[in-house]
């Protein structure tokens, strides 16, 4: 016999899988304050600003992606980063596809308001499409680029993707 | 009696000012290598990178700016931060005015290929033109964003304009 939903309830409350993100509690911001702030941000002529991703605690920089007004009013109001997608000229909820979302903890602008700093916690530690940690993996050395960190993941499991074979 | 430049000069290798920064050893690329490397960068249509500039050591963010080639390859050549101001359409050896250079110790690129990160030494203690140790000084909270770092250093006696009065 299953348990009622009921019955069930109290004992979920103790139930959370790993890297389940903890939502973090964001500014309490009215409309009109929020117009405001979204004014202050100089977007560049396609409406974006740079946007980067920072671990709150180890302070490595993840990723550099970028943000309409849409996607930082979004990020504000759901405390996980929402990005502008270039390429698919779409939102992209970040995590959407692979899970490896990104919790805010604290939202920056700079002093020409044209760039845009998130501290945030990785869910999966993984930022990077490529499986890696941070979409900075590569360094520059004496025969050009070279790559600086494992692939934590392969990319056809974070995303599903079907096997080659 | 003054004495001689030949007598001083086992002194003066000990005698260096606050904040004059050690060259650090770039990579030694050949010609044909840093070729290659500025064109595995994707430059945007107007032939720019977003460029990142983290402390090496806090990891704190100073500043986002901007990279044409030729920005980058005097960044690798020189080993100072040299970007490209996009207000004045020129190059910008970081620090020329203010003195508040930038010291490369690292070059990462992005997995798109479209952001560098440079991991620097912060001549000075401050990167943002107002003074401030970060330009990323204002914190969205529940009113908008928010100062949360103090001006180090007044514009004024950095650029060493005159009084208003």
């Amino acid at each position: 016999m299953q348990p009622s939903r009921q019955a069930l309830t109290p004992c979920l409350a103790f139930v959370r899988p790993i890297h389940t993100p903890v939502k973090i509690r964001m500014p309490q911001i009215s409309h009109q304050n929020l117009q405001t702030l979204l004014k202050q941000v100089k977007w560049n002529d396609a409406g974006l600003v740079a946007a980067i991703a920072q671990d709150h605690q180890s302070q490595e920089i993840l990723m550099l992606a970028w943000m309409n007004d849409a996607s930082l009013q979004l990020t504000i109001e759901t405390g996980h980063a929402v990005y502008w997608s270039r390429s698919r000229q779409k939102l992209w909820h970040k995590g959407e596809s692979s899970g490896h979302q990104q919790v805010i903890h604290d939202i920056r602008l700079d002093c020409d308001g044209d760039a845009i700093l998130l501290q945030v916690e990785q869910v999966g530690s993984i930022a990077c499409h490529t499986g890696r940690r941070s979409c900075f993996y590569r360094t520059l050395g004496d025969k050009g680029w070279e790559e600086n960190a494992p692939v934590i993941k392969d990319p056809n499991d974070i995303y599903h993707l079907p096997s080659k074979d």
